[in-house]
């Protein structure tokens, strides 16, 4: 018999991390994928991944738009909450066999509380890990509500198993994004010239950040941005600039960015938001340096062996390769941290995360795994 | 400086629980309750606790209404999602320094998640514990979404350590049901005439029955209620018996129950729902056998001494005292653990879930511990 | 190219009412119907239209479940509110050409809302007509939504138009709830054996009971009902009593049957909810007099000629045949008037409401009417 | 006995032009004001209120964050429905005697129904005009949910009879924000330095602009945008440009013009957004001509004597004064106006829409007329 798997997908960087889950479901006999695609993933300020999806060749089972405008307090639970009606009324009318949750942002928890309050099984990627953050708290509840885990790493898989889940129901299948790091070392995506890559010349350097708000230091979002842009600016290197996601600190990020570049005429950071999930790996891979605190400096950046600088607490406990110099909010501190890694250069390939066929892994485990839906705690 | 304490209470049952907690808190000099009555404990049909609240004098900062019909299979989770939507408002406006989270019913999860989504911290009560039914994926969730933990007994601790909670955040204070419990013991709420316990012969043998449906045993609800049914028309003692909480699988035990009544016209029980918390205590007390799957039979009963036949999987893996026999839904023999209890009559207190001071020392702790919502797990 | 046609039934008595026009919709060649259930014709306990839509053969689009416990006061508004929510979503996913909405119940503006907000072309079915009531609001304020109106009478189109819409958007295709009493009246759904009225003595006189609550007099619900009840034991007939829609009050009147039934051990009252749309009918065209409040003793049971006293101020200003005696909420006078009704027999058939074409005209306006959300008053 | 008025603000818009009516409602010895602020008017990027608020001393009542992401389709359904279970709970909690819902937005059926659905009495500001837009339908839709109506023109008074509205609920006191226009030209709020209109050298020529989008236009938006900035570019005199609501559409103006503002270095615009009421006034006033579509300029203009070049069909239908030059979305067509209007100066004072105390008049009327909710369509 057919299983209907449902992925619900959140964010851009969540598609990008799960596509490869996508494809290997797609592609199974005994599969049928059934993608749901919500929150800021829809939004085109965060990088809407519809068209990516369309040159995917994906089908949309629906779309679910649930974001509250960011600038308010309320926003991550009541965007929360709006999930969660709207696929209880979705995964009642299309009827899964299993949802597919990714990850830790906070609006992860709707897929996980409108399905294991409907009884229909939960299986959770990427659980396990530390970071700091609220998504600390979300990824450690998720594991809790799911009821199959598939794990980025023996750490994460033994932290799962600690939490008390039973060992049958956890699997180290290793990150699926590093299943897009391995495509895009092999592949050249960037042939058909609508690439940003392809259009630079390859000698030279360039820099790339990735920055999020820290959601439990809200108050420090404006100072901790002003101080990667003083470093940047001070390093004085081509640098490709992604936007943040659609978290609260969000907007005061953004209002830094406009500043700055309102006030620098000649800076050499280039803002951007939606490219293809393999174009955006392509130009992380051929930079010379990795700066922020977003989960792909340590995911993909480890497999890749490129040099990064992470700053601050957003994924601090996170496993590690030895590609990651940590450093603080400190624009004199990250700007130094940043030159050390220029001179260091790229470092031996890593496989902490995996090695690159998660997605085939987990699409095959979702096919024969036996479902169960109630569970203790093991003590 | 006072410190803002709202508890947020969503049925008959939890508020009967927290009674002595919410004196406590409204004594302390250092201390300001701010009482939210939500979901069924609004119903009149479940027993609302409107009027219990209103002689016992708690102010009310907010009711919120959030109940979907339960017939309906996505009800629990849209109910959820509705609390969310509506706490997170008030709590933006009425600004609690620390939100109180109650047990491991599914709405639960509204406090727990409007409150660590806006960095508020969340103490839970009854962590720890482990049963069968969404209630055990619900409490350890909440668990990880909180950052204080006034557990019940010393294992619910040691669980609580184990899913990598800050020891220094967990707190045995035992369960504040049990003070209620002790209360019940020396206190005499039943002179006043209304008390249908002061009515009663007191040399009369009777029975208690509480049967909440097991949520992912759905399916078999309608079965469940027959079968505790015909043992207790089998037994033919007089019986008061409890109607369930607001959960999916109410409506085929209500239905159940009014079958029964109306094809037995001449049968033995009472069917009660919204006496005051002490004079519920009361009538339980001198029973001489609690029967059914309410977690009252473990706690409360275990401090009484009472005889309790407890049936099915909804309390399995919850710490009991002697006082217990456990059997399937199977009418012979839910009669035969029953006149098994009769036989025996009562037992010795005990103290698993504590000695009657939760309210006082859960209070005493919300006025002095600090307050941090930045967690790790510890590992 | 074909237009989708998207209807939305939220109550039994919506899909009895426009069955027809659903029928007609699924054979015209160029429209193609996406019906959504929704809200009280998904509950069992009112009724659920599902095992009647399975019958009749129609494929669901979505099934919305979003009534909350009309035990509550704000319950009205909130199901309303949750309606929206999920229409808006639905909408967006099924991109209708058109969406119907139906009558005056509160819910139905929940797709008025969702569908005009979003730049939707909204035809209003049944507007124009008077009664006391929120539906009165209700009613006229859809209308002001709507872009296009089909009406059942010639009074209720020049109403419409008075109320500033224009005239080449209203038209009178009579009421579709006048479709299915035609076929009543030819057909003999009774045949099979499953029908009530195929198991009466044809000779049996009896009587049908139709009371909803008034919720703008919500403090005299159970006053009521106690009148209505008390006038049928006194006349002591046969009677089949259909059971409330869910409002606000339906509790109240749910029990005092209850009540009734219990304190009236040899009453000849038979509480019934879901027939099948054609065996209901049936039932009410062979029986002697209709009583209570609902708009089937005003539409259907003139174009039947049925007998009908009609109690207190629900249907206050709809235009109505001369078989109906009104009466007010006291027992005797409509025990009173239910006598003068037996006494005077069947009446001549009335055409106000149409003459059982209007499923069909509607479906062929839907195929060539030009759509324009945008309108102004017309003053 | 004091009455509580409930007065729901949803934007910056609508505090303007009801401050007066609040200031009134608070001087009256038999009422209470219960202010709640919702919607955009919480959001600091369309010009939080909260801040004027503070300074002009009125207590809220409640702050109600309800605004989806406006990037986004059903953003105006969900808002509005989140309005409406919001306010529903907060009505359940307050118990106002009256609802007081103002003008033609959105957002304000949340106010509408809840209130009407609750039984609670709804009084309606500024019934009755008729423009283009959503707004119109909104607008007539909430009368017909109304039960007391405050107009603002003699011919408003006429179309909400037309309407069907029980002409002694229907009360012209004129529109309150003519009550402010009057202060501007008596007052001088400008004195404390704060005020943009201080700084100015008071013979320099300017203009305004208020340009909104047209929501059943969207797929103009960029380009009706583009439009008036050619037209103002053009012109070449410095000009305040007040930012666009928070509406489907705004998005696309926000983006035009921050493209211009980045294409154009030596523009002479001032991009403004929260300006005090009073001072908002005072720019106006001494300006010399107002370009958009906004319906200051149709009635606070018309009462300042003001030169208006009103665009496209946003207003279409609305009373207005010979102070309005109405236009195309063509930049040279808006340009030609403009010059027209500078030639001519100003108009003579006129009182279409009140002579400045209507807020007086309707917290009179509040505090004396008997509330309603049960109503019927006057035909």
């Amino acid at each position: 018999m057919i299983r209907k798997i449902c992925v619900v997908v959140t964010s851009r960087a969540s598609y990008c991390r799960i596509k490869t889950v996508l494809t290997e479901i797609r592609k199974h006999p005994d599969l049928k994928l059934q993608l749901v695609i919500a929150a800021s993933a829809l939004l085109e300020k965060y990088g809407s991944v519809l068209n990516s999806i369309k040159k995917d060749g994906f089908e949309i089972a629906a779309k679910i738009s649930n974001v509250l405008d960011v600038e308010n307090y309320t926003a991550a639970a009541k965007t929360t909450a709006l999930g969660i009606l709207e696929l209880a009324s979705l995964f009642e009318n299309i009827k899964p066999d299993v949802v597919v949750s990714i990850g830790d942002r906070f609006e992860t928890m709707s897929a996980a509380i409108a399905a294991s309050y409907m009884n229909i099984p939960l299986a959770h990627i990427q659980g396990g890990e530390v970071t700091g953050n609220i998504d600390e708290k979300v990824r450690q509840a998720v594991t809790k509500l799911a009821d199959i885990h598939f794990v980025a790493t023996e750490k994460a898989k033994a932290r799962v198993i600690q939490l008390g889940e039973n060992p049958q129901a956890v699997f180290n299948t290793g990150c699926p994004s590093i299943d897009l790091a391995l495509i895009a070392t092999i592949s050249n995506p960037c042939m058909s010239g609508e690439c940003e890559s392809a259009k630079r010349d390859s000698n030279e350097k360039y820099l790339v950040v990735m920055q999020h708000p820290v959601t439990t230091e809200l108050q420090y979002a404006s100072k901790q941005i002003q101080e990667t842009l003083n470093a940047v600016k001070q390093l004085n290197i081509p640098t490709y600039w992604f936007c943040p996601n659609a978290d609260p600190g969000s907007p005061e990020i953004s209002e830094g960015i406009r500043k700055f570049d309102e006030e620098n005429s000649n800076h050499s950071i280039r803002f951007a938001k939606n490219y293809e999930p393999l174009h955006f790996l392509k130009i992380i891979k051929d930079s010379s340096c990795l700066i922020g605190n977003s989960s792909t400096g340590i995911r993909e950046a480890s497999y890749l062996g490129l040099p990064v600088v992470n700053i601050g607490s957003r994924q601090a406990g996170r496993e590690r390769g030895g590609n990651v110099i940590d450093t603080e909010f400190e624009g004199e501190k990250i700007a130094h941290a940043v030159n050390r890694q220029l001179l260091h250069g790229p470092y031996p390939s890593e496989t902490i995360y995996g090695n690159g066929d998660a997605g085939k892994k987990i699409a095959e485990l979702l096919a024969i795994i036996p479902f169960d839906t109630n569970k203790k705690i093991a003590y």
